[in-house]
Order: C-alpha cells, then sequence, then structure tokens
C-alpha cells in the first residue's frame, strides 16, 4: 500500500545517518559468516536462540539504565493526530540485550526450564554521538545462563570455552581469554578498607577496570586522591593488580595471600573455574587469569571476563562479561542469579576491516556463474543451473543476454569463483568450460558431470 | 555502565508491548530453521545478504510512504535536555525493506554490481493497531533484482524458481504459486475504458485485487457502482479474472484475445516468463497464471506473484511481489527497474504456530545431555562433552551436582533427544549408558566411539 510521491521535482539525498552502521554486500558476507561461526558454537553448548521485541516499555529500560537513560530513543507516531494504535507514548529502544532477557525471563518465568540457556544475537541502540568503533546501532551476540534461585561454577568455567571455539574459528588471529573473579577485588577492597564507592556514587572498581590503560601511577594517584586510599593500602591493591604469572603460579600466590573470607572465596571459585576450563580443553595460554580485570558494571559479582586480539589490544575487549547475583528483581520476586558474555559484533568487524585484518573477496555468496553464449540455448544454461543448485552449489545464471565481455567484466568485479562457457560447438561435444578466474585456468568438463565437479 | 536502580521498592510488570511479537525458544528454534531454509534458497540463485539501518531520515520514508505516513514511528532522545548528539529528530524506523533497499541502491550505486541480486531479513516496524495475524513489529524476507537502465525476464521467471524451493523446503503444505503481469490488466482496462483510478485517487486495481475475497458479485456492483465502468465493460473484465485453465490453456486463450497493445506485450511477457518457470525445474502445478492477481501497490509494473498455502487459503498470500520500473527516482537520476518478492515470516510462523501445522518439539538445540551422576568423574563428563562438540554434536552437561531425577526432568522439559548416563562401574567397563527420551530405548556405547555413535 506504499507508493512513490509521483509530483515529487527535486530528488532526496540519499546519505545514510551516522552512527548506523551499514555493511557492503561483500563485507555483510563476511559478517553473515562470523555469525554463522558464533552461532554454531553457541548451539554447540546448548544454548537456545530468542528474540526480543526491538522496543521496551520505557519504565522497564529506565529501571536498568541508571545515568545512560539519557542515551534510549523513544518510539512515538510521526503523525500525533492519529493516536488510535493505543500505547505508543512509553515505548523505547533497548540499549542492550541484558534488561530486555531480564525482563523475557521474568515474563516468561513458568513456561523456561532453569537453568535458562540462551543467546541473542540482536542489534541495539545508543543515542551517542558517533565516532571511530562508537556506533548508535550495532549487534550484540549474547549468551547468558540464568539459574533459579542459585546457579554452579560450571557455567561460570564453560564460557570461556565458547569464546575460546568462537575466537579460534573466527581466524583473526592470536587471543587472550583473561578471567577474573570480583569477589578476589572487593575482598581485597573491603580488607584494605579501601571504600568501594567515593564521592557520591563514583565506582572504585571503575579505576581498578581503567588501570592498565592509564597505567601504575596514575591509578595509585587516583586511588589515594579520589577514593581516599592511603599509599600503603594503594600499594596492596597494584600488588595484586599487576601480579603476572601462569595459572598455577597466580592461584598459589593468591591462595598464599590473606586478605579475608571474601578474597579467600573469590580466590577458590577462580581457582575451580580455571580446573574446568583446563578440563574442557581450552589450552592454557588461551585463557588467563589477569587480576587486573574488574569491568565497569556494578552488577557484577564473581567471574568476570575479557578477551584481547593479542596483535591488536587498541580494539579492546571483544567479547566481555560476568556472573550476576539478581537478573531480574525488578520484575519477579525471585533470585536469578547468571552468568554470561556479549560479543560487539559490528565494532569488532569494522576494525578488522579498517585493519586489513580480514578483507572482503567476493560481494556475491555464488559459486559458479553460467554465462548466456547463444540464445538458442538458454533452456541448457538453465536446466545446467537447476542441476548444480539442485547438489547445494550456489550458481547464477547471467541474467541477460549480451556480449560476453560485459557478462565476464560483472562475474570479476563481484569476484565469483568460476564461470561455465558453454555453446553449440561444445554441447555438440557434450563438454562445456569451466574457467577458473582465481587461477585462470580452463577446463573442459562433460556437462552431466558438471555438479560433481565442484 | 548500566546498573540496577537499587532502591527500587515495587517489581515493575514485565508485560510485552502488543503486536511485538515474541516467541519461546522452542518457537523461536522453528523460525531459526524457516530462517535458514530461506537464506539457503536466496544464496542458491546468488543473491548477496544486506542489513539496513533500523531507522531512516523521515524525508526518505514519507518520500515514499503516501497515506501510510501515519503508520510511521519516529525516533527521538528521552531526554531532550541532553540533545549534544546530533541529528535525532528527523529519524523514524523503516515500515518496509524497500524503501531502504532504494536509498542503500541510491547510495551506492558505483559501489554495486548491475543487476544487482540482494536478500534482506529484517524486521519492519508498523504503528497499527495490533490484532490476530497483524503485527506492529515483523520479520520481512525479501529478495530484489534490480537492473541499471533495463532488466530481463529471466529474473521474473527465477522468482517462482526461488519461492518454489523454499516452501517445498518448508514442508508446510501443498501451495501454489499463481502469476499474473499488469500489463494484461492494464491493457484490458485501457481498452475496456475503464478508469484505472476513480474518487481522485481510488485505484481499480484494488478492485481487482479484492476480487477473490469479495466475489464476482460485489466486485461488479464496486467496478459499476464506484469506478463507473458499464455492465458489459465489467463482464469482460471479471470474464478474464475468473478465467480457469491450465497454463498452456490460459496462455492460448489470452492470445486469442485482442485487447490492444499494452495487453499484448503483457500477455507476451507472462507466456515468456512462464516458459523459462518450466525450464528452470518448477513444476506445472506449483506456479500457475491467475488473471486474477493485482497485487494492491501502485508501483508495480509487470509480472506479479502471490503464493497460497492451498490447505490454508485464509491465511492470505505468505509470499508476494512483482516487477517495477522505477525503484529509486526519488533519490537518484537513474531509472532502475527491479522484481522482487518478500516473506512475511513473523506472520507465517505464527498462523502456522496456531493452526498446529508446526509443532514446537525442543526449547533446545542440544542433541545430548550427559548427566552427572558422580562428582569424582566430573572431569569425565566435560571431556566427554569436548569430544561430541569437536564432532559437531550439540552437547550439554547438566550444569548442577544434584538428582538425577531432577537432570532426568530437566532434560525431558527441554526434549534433549539423547542422555548420556556414565557411573563409576560403567566407567570401569569403558561403557556408557545412551538413552534415547523419544522410543525410551537405552543402549550401552565404549565410550571412545559416544562421538561416533551420534
Amino acid at each position: 500500500m506504499f507508493y512513490r510521491t509521483k509530483t515529487l521535482m527535486t530528488l532526496i539525498d540519499p546519505r545514510p545517518i551516522s552512527g548506523f552502521k551499514e555493511f557492503l554486500p561483500e563485507e555483510q558476507l563476511i559478517l553473515e559468516r562470523m555469525k554463522r561461526v558464533i552461532i554454531k558454537n553457541f548451539e554447540l553448548y546448548g544454548f537456545s536462540p530468542i528474540e526480543t521485541a526491538a522496543a521496551e516499555r520505557e519504565e522497564v529500560l529506565i529501571a536498568k539504565a541508571g545515568e545512560n537513560t539519557k542515551l534510549i530513543y523513544s518510539l512515538s507516531k510521526l503523525e500525533r493526530a492519529n493516536q488510535d494504535t493505543g500505547e505508543t507514548q512509553d515505548m523505547a529502544l533497548r540499549f542492550d540485550l541484558t534488561v530486555p532477557l531480564a525482563r523475557f525471563v521474568a515474563q516468561n518465568y513458568g513456561k523456561l526450564a532453569f537453568p535458562f540457556r540462551r543467546y541473542q544475537i540482536q542489534k541495539v541502540w545508543r543515542g551517542e554521538r558517533a565516532q571511530k568503533g562508537r556506533f548508535r546501532e550495532f549487534y550484540q551476540c549474547d549468551i547468558d545462563v540464568v539459574g533459579d534461585g542459585k546457579l554452579g561454577l560450571l557455567n561460570d568455567a564453560e564460557i570461556p570455552a565458547v569464546i575460546y571455539g568462537i575466537f579460534s574459528e573466527m581466524e583473526i588471529g592470536p587471543f587472550q581469554i583473561r578471567i577474573n573473579n570480583r569477589r578476589v577485588l572487593n575482598g581485597l577492597l573491603e580488607y584494605l578498607k579501601i571504600p568501594l564507592e567515593y564521592d557520591d556514587g563514583q565506582s572504585t572498581m571503575n579505576i581498578i577496570d581503567k588501570a592498565e590503560k592509564v597505567g601504575i601511577e596514575k591509578t595509585k594517584e587516583m586511588l589515594t586522591s579520589l577514593a581516599g586510599a592511603s599509599e600503603t593500602q594503594a600499594d596492596a591493591l597494584i600488588e595484586v593488580l599487576t601480579y603476572k604469572g601462569s595459572t598455577d603460579e597466580t592461584i598459589k600466590w593468591l591462595a598464599s595471600k590473606q586478605y579475608g573470607e571474601l578474597y579467600k572465596q573469590g580466590v577458590n571459585e577462580l581457582t575451580e573455574v580455571m580446573n574446568i576450563v583446563r578440563t574442557l580443553g581450552v589450552p592454557e595460554n588461551a585463557c588467563v587469569i589477569d587480576l587486573s580485570i574488574a569491568r565497569g558494571l556494578d552488577y557484577y559479582t564473581g567471574t568476570v571476563y575479557e578477551t584481547t586480539l593479542l596483535d591488536n589490544p587498541q580494539f579492546g575487549s571483544v567479547c566481555s562479561g560476568g556472573r550476576y547475583d539478581d537478573l531480574a528483581s525488578n520484575y519477579i520476586d525471585r533470585k536469578l542469579p547468571g552468568v554470561g558474555i556479549s560479543i560487539g559484533l559490528t565494532r569488532l568487524l569494522s576494525a578488522l576491516l579498517d585493519k586489513g585484518i580480514v578483507e572482503p573477496n567476493a560481494s556475491t555468496p555464488s559459486q559458479v556463474i553460467i554465462f548466456q553464449m547463444d540464445p538458442v540455448l538458454r533452456s541448457d544454461y538453465f536446466a545446467l543451473a537447476a542441476e548444480l543448485r539442485k547438489a547445494g552449489i550456489k550458481t547464477e545464471v547471467y541474467p541477460e543476454e549480451t556480449k560476453i565481455d560485459k557478462q565476464s567484466k560483472y562475474a570479476l568485479k563481484k569476484g565469483v569463483p568460476f564461470g561455465i562457457f558453454l555453446d553449440q560447438k561444445r554441447k555438440d561435444e557434450g563438454v562445456c568450460t569451466v574457467r577458473d578466474f582465481g587461477s585462470r585456468n580452463e577446463e573442459k568438463v562433460q556437462i552431466k558431470d558438471v555438479p560433481e565437479y565442484f
């Protein structure tokens, strides 16, 4: 029922909206491949897909958004005069996938099997100023395991195995999953009597979170001048944050320190998680303890994760998350602890393309193109294409009868790997020519054997 | 940076927004399978994926929305005070995938290879009153081939082959693709001197479009009383609309009528398209000419398609589209003709679930669950799970050490097909028990052979 305004005289500039990243087909094909790797690994661990509505009621979002309420896009009808469709005023776009998960779990509590393992790959929207690497619309690829009342540490340990599977298979260079436990840090702060918050709501954990970026000197200064730590307190904390050693050494070193009960509980959890991670087949150097990992978010309570591309640490963490005690207490009178991670796929692919780490090689999924050399043979081209598709081979017939030069140019521009040439002479011999555009080799193939050839 | 408001005392009702359909995991798994069938077939014909931004600039949408402007959701920042992020006032959510395609093609004209074959599977938003089968957020699955200047009829003919591939593979019952050509109808109206529009903008094509639904009598009445046709004119038109015959008979019958040049061109196009459709291996009864198919949209100019589920005609067309002359004239000074179709996937799955035509059987992709029978064997469970996953088998280890009854109940609730039982006694024998929850059969399998067993 939508139609074009016929009388329009001037052209509308088709410029995109800044921060709403769109990929060209050759880039989108890479994104789809990455998505498939992610989904495959999520499903190998038994995570189930859900998708939630783009919009939530505003009160649902605001309850969890805190100071970031200002990033939320709200929806309204373009033509205010026509308000016959019910509740539109209080709808807004999700800014992450965790708030929708919480609402979804609370809403469908009776229908879900717990522990509830879900994956969700959808876009989220944040009204920030767009800049390099920061988008206003972007993909998040999340998994979470949500328990009913309690949730065992096996779940924390499976997460690095999933991450390891994904980033190994993506082949975008060496990476390292870095694990810590918030109880280690919280216990330490408690023991050292460094306040968790300063200046009425600023989190000390945020200072720790930024330590790697700003360096030891600056961190120490912030701890003493902002968070009110003494020199001795700051030094003790920094000793832990900067400790380097193998997993076994780190665990041993941590266990040798007497920093109170909460700290000890954190060390025990971290130890158990690392033990299971090994059993799950994750290599030693792919998943390490890093005591400087804090994650800014207030709601993490146990294990926390970050993932670094070792050749490109400037990308920041490409996959992060952690354990939380209480997913949905705003919506349901039940304690639902969980653990999860998120991959920012739009940002990741965008950075990989910018750095030339992944490079588009084709703007089409087509594996073969059949050229139209002779109008008389049109049915042969279509029949051959049908045979190839039946064998699962992605096939195009060049869609016009035109000069073969133009057809070849189209195939090369799109990066189709193989071309099939069939004219009357070849047909009489029962063969066609298969050209490999990469190696520039040509081969005569019996027409009936073409599907098998690929 | 998002955190929970700690002081909140009352629970927020986690009710969803009406018309924003969300599926449970067991339903979403079906949706994902349907999506995979659709993508597979789109790619078999060489269509390339794109995704466009959820939001367009309002002038881009309004230029194409016509009277449906009132369905558009516009975006604004929730907190108006903070307007530091640039252009937010003129953004609105897309209501279809065709307008974004037009804008995308115009914007990236120099970078695309023409004919440009794209598929796009994304959600769209329409601010309508939600009701059964009508959603405010829903998936569209679109393909279009867009030519630069001109576009051959092969493209029109490939469309039914794609549709045929998809709906055969979905196994949701018998279906029929119904084809017509707007030039046949437009030519006929022109020849019969029935006006194309009446009452200042109402399209006569809409009366034809509804003929099947409202019946012959009512159609005739509307043609005479509304569109100003005489009895004779209306009868001549209705004779064509209601003609039934095989493809060959219909083509012959159409060719025998002398209704002027435009009509003749339409008949010739329809004939050629049907000939190619056959060559592409689409069975005779799966794709038929139906002269009553008009499609309401003004911008269709040639071939038009609808697809009916024969056992469930009340679903309406589950896949529709057509040929248009001019995709992007609002944005670019180039004639870009195209042909495409759209599947309304949310609506389709929703109807199939309501009617019990598809039924969820599991809320997880997991093929196997390994039960935790003995804490001492924990490493064995994890190691076996790792082996299974390496072989591509979707595997869960029950994530707690708890009573085996509770573990079994979880597996049954989720519909995991197989369970693996391993205790110390079995381990000593080098075997585990594999239970098929469907047939209730159990089998002893050598532990090392388990991956191969599946």
